[in-house]
């Protein structure tokens, strides 16, 4: 598989006039090779050249963790007193070479590696790597759905948990406990927003108490074997004031119709136009602040985007979040997240809990 | 707090011969502003020219997490249509900019505001920052002692914790757990490394179970009111092969020689040698693989580095770990570290937990 990878990542870095490829951080490299880099000021970097063997070069304190994959890369373990940066250089060559570099790679070696090499030109790895990424062979929409499985699973049981009383980082820290229970090796984010808080897309979990009235924002994600989940429910805390059921019923409608029109050969950006259109529709445009999705696959934010000016086709493969939003500033906001799977069929839904606003204790 | 550091970087920058300071991702930003851009494709950069006020380009929907610091910096939220690159590159302004980024700045940003502007001069952000955050301040020192005593409390109780039949993974759970509980925002990492395992020194926990005659590593470590702990404590499940005890000897000992060297004036590589020389005294000297400690504060990792080749003085107030190792492939490997602040009045341990192998059930 990973052989197989490569030998495609080849051929598009050939259309695209590209000599080099450098990746480090970020899902490429575990794409490409099975081995996930450490985030550290130790150098880790796959140089994969065109026409020739691609190198691995790491710590040699890492090397232990890499599994070798002889017919996908060689291995160059640097020791603590040698410069990867100097090693990685001497791989790529002087000379005018196109080099790509993975969107996540640190600027120090970014910058270090362009003043070793003042002649090359600097591209990112993503035009190379994102349209094959995208598009998900049947083991990673597996996993994606094994992922999904796990967090509906918990965003079911949440239901009959208890949150009045708790606070906003309790609960929190409950999803992150959940998450690993359910077989996530990471739990990435576990937003809870409460209340006024859940106006702002990205709260960060207080020490706010919920009370009675409260809705709840509940967006949480990990990953399982390798592959992102994501999902938001909203729970009422007590029957919620009627306005709330009403916008929310608007958001459902809008998240639903996004979800039919997300088929094959479909623009991107129009997803996200029946979205915003079905909550402007409702008076409520201007509440909606977000893009609608985003791709979702080895990392929790990849292509495809679901937004304004992404007018690429949603192709067979893709995996994504529909993910509309109504945020009142001051008051409440609301937001209902699935992963989809496109496919020549129509677009699946990944997750299944439970989409009604769930009332809880 | 904010205000002064600005100052003194402003004051260095134009020692430096730098124009622009750009701060992203890391810990670079939560330094000079108290807020922490999210790794996410929408790019958060705070741009700081020499000579006027500095602009936090963030997106719109992660802006009311910011605390404004009028102050020191201007906000400048970005809509999702909008392009934040070129909201930053029109903030640099064209021409020959001397510009310096931070260290882990995501590359696609680099190379995309390289794009936007191609006469500017691009360099790294840590020679800027990265001599006054290794400065700690008593603040500082006091928030690194706090993380500090949470896993001190940690390692000590793991004394009386069953291990036997538990896999590497369950404990390192166990030990995410207890940093979470302890009043850990968040746990970075927690490496439980079995018998021949720990011979790799950043093993990471399998379905290994723990069996009678193991000798376990346990490095854990996390963050704690935005400071980081590390620490490294060794068991042994029942009375340990004779072997294991001499080697375990050498390794205090080595710790010992390198703490007390540590001090004011003292170059960071001679405490290095100081390690290395005990372990090499004993016969050991090709076991021991990596270098003899990191700095660590906002960061797990940052400057100053005890290496080889890093000959700066230590100064008051530098905070760095002191973990030698011991490595016997095949077989077994041994690490201890603990956290030390250098002052005036020689070197301080914010560790405290004990330091002998622990013999546990």
């Amino acid at each position: 598989m990973f052989r197989e990878r490569l030998d495609r990542v080849r051929a598009r870095m050939a259309d695209a006039g590209v000599d080099l490829l450098l990746l480090s951080v970020g899902a490429d490299l575990p794409w490409l090779t099975g081995y996930e880099a450490m985030p550290l000021e130790r150098l880790t970097m796959l140089v994969v050249p065109r026409d020739a063997t691609a190198t691995l070069v790491v710590a040699r304190l890492e090397a232990p963790r890499v599994e070798e994959r002889p017919d996908v890369f060689s291995l160059r373990p640097w020791e603590e007193t040698e410069d990867p940066v100097s090693i990685v250089a001497s791989l790529v060559g002087t000379g005018a070479r196109r080099v790509a570099v993975g969107d996540q790679t640190w600027a120090r070696f970014v910058v270090d590696l362009q003043h070793a090499l003042p002649d090359a030109q600097w591209s990112r790895a993503t035009p190379i790597t994102g349209p094959l990424r995208m598009v998900k062979d049947a083991a990673e929409v597996d996993a994606l759905r094994a992922a999904a499985h796990a967090v509906d699973g918990i965003a079911t049981a949440m239901r009959d948990v208890r949150f009045e009383g708790r606070t906003e980082a309790e609960l929190s820290r409950e999803l992150v406990d959940r998450m690993l229970a359910a077989g996530h090796e990471r739990a990435n984010f576990a937003i809870v927003a409460t209340a006024a808080n859940a106006a702002s897309p990205h709260h960060e979990a207080s020490s706010r108490v919920v009370e009675r009235g409260d809705v709840v924002l509940c967006d949480f994600g990990g990953t399982m074997r390798g592959y992102c989940s994501d999902i938001t429910r909203m729970f009422a805390v007590g029957e919620p004031d009627p306005e709330v059921r009403e916008t929310y019923g608007v958001l459902v409608d809008a998240q639903e119709r996004a979800f039919r029109a997300a088929t094959v050969g479909t623009p991107c950006e129009q997803v996200d136009k029946v979205a915003r259109d079905a909550i402007a529709d409702a008076g409520l445009g201007d509440r909606f602040i977000h893009r609608t999705g985003h791709g979702i696959g080895l990392d929790a934010h990849e292509d495809p985007y679901l937004v304004t000016g992404n007018a690429s086709p949603i192709e067979a493969g893709n995996a994504f979040s529909i993910e509309p939003g109504i945020y009142l500033p001051g008051r409440f906001g609301l937001r209902l997240e699935d992963i989809v799977v496109a496919t020549a069929a129509g677009p699946e839904r990944l997750n299944d809990a439970p989409r009604d606003l769930a009332v809880v204790e």
